[in-house]
């Protein structure tokens, strides 16, 4: 995939969201995410809480590597994913690429 | 406190929630918890997505010991905790316990 081999890059106070139509063109990359008004949503299902633990450990390394971080929402074996940038008041291609990487460190249950 | 040094214990599935009056009076126990119809909850601010983590990893860890999971929202660097026994349909004595055990864990930012 070529979003998961790039870096989210920092924005400075002015940046704006992506136009709707980049936005879409962008998602069929991530195809298991859906996209939103101003977010790209996800719901992980595993055997149990430990499971979604261990997942959200990874999502915090990715997040904290890449310095965006989503958020995170944890119901016993659920895990539910919602990035957007605030600082754009929207989507912008660093919500893909994270979206791209966390996917890759998403193993099925 | 008496409930921190209190653990969780097994439910059966006629587990019924505890009398209104008796979760008000428990909740005088933990008292940054606001109780509600169905669940207690907490929210707590940190300096940071990582201060967050780190908190979060405590709670995951209470909860595996006491085998009684929370809901967890983070955002950064806020964490919002909901404590519930879904098997009673609502509130019991365990989830005062939670949250007195997750209390003992939390150090302020």
């Amino acid at each position: 995939m070529r979003l998961s081999g790039e870096h989210c890059r920092p924005l400075d106070h002015g940046a704006h969201p992506i136009p709707y139509n980049e936005a879409k063109e962008l998602a069929r990359e991530v195809p298991e995410w859906n996209l939103r008004d101003t977010s790209l949503e996800r719901e992980y299902r595993f055997k149990d809480f430990g499971e979604s633990k261990g997942f959200v450990d990874k999502v915090a390394g990715i997040a904290e590597a890449e310095n965006h971080h989503p958020d995170i929402f944890i119901s016993y074996n659920k895990v539910f994913l919602s990035l957007s940038t605030h600082r754009a008041g929207g989507l912008t291609r660093n919500d893909f690429i994270l979206a791209a990487r966390i996917d890759q460190a998403f193993q099925p249950a």
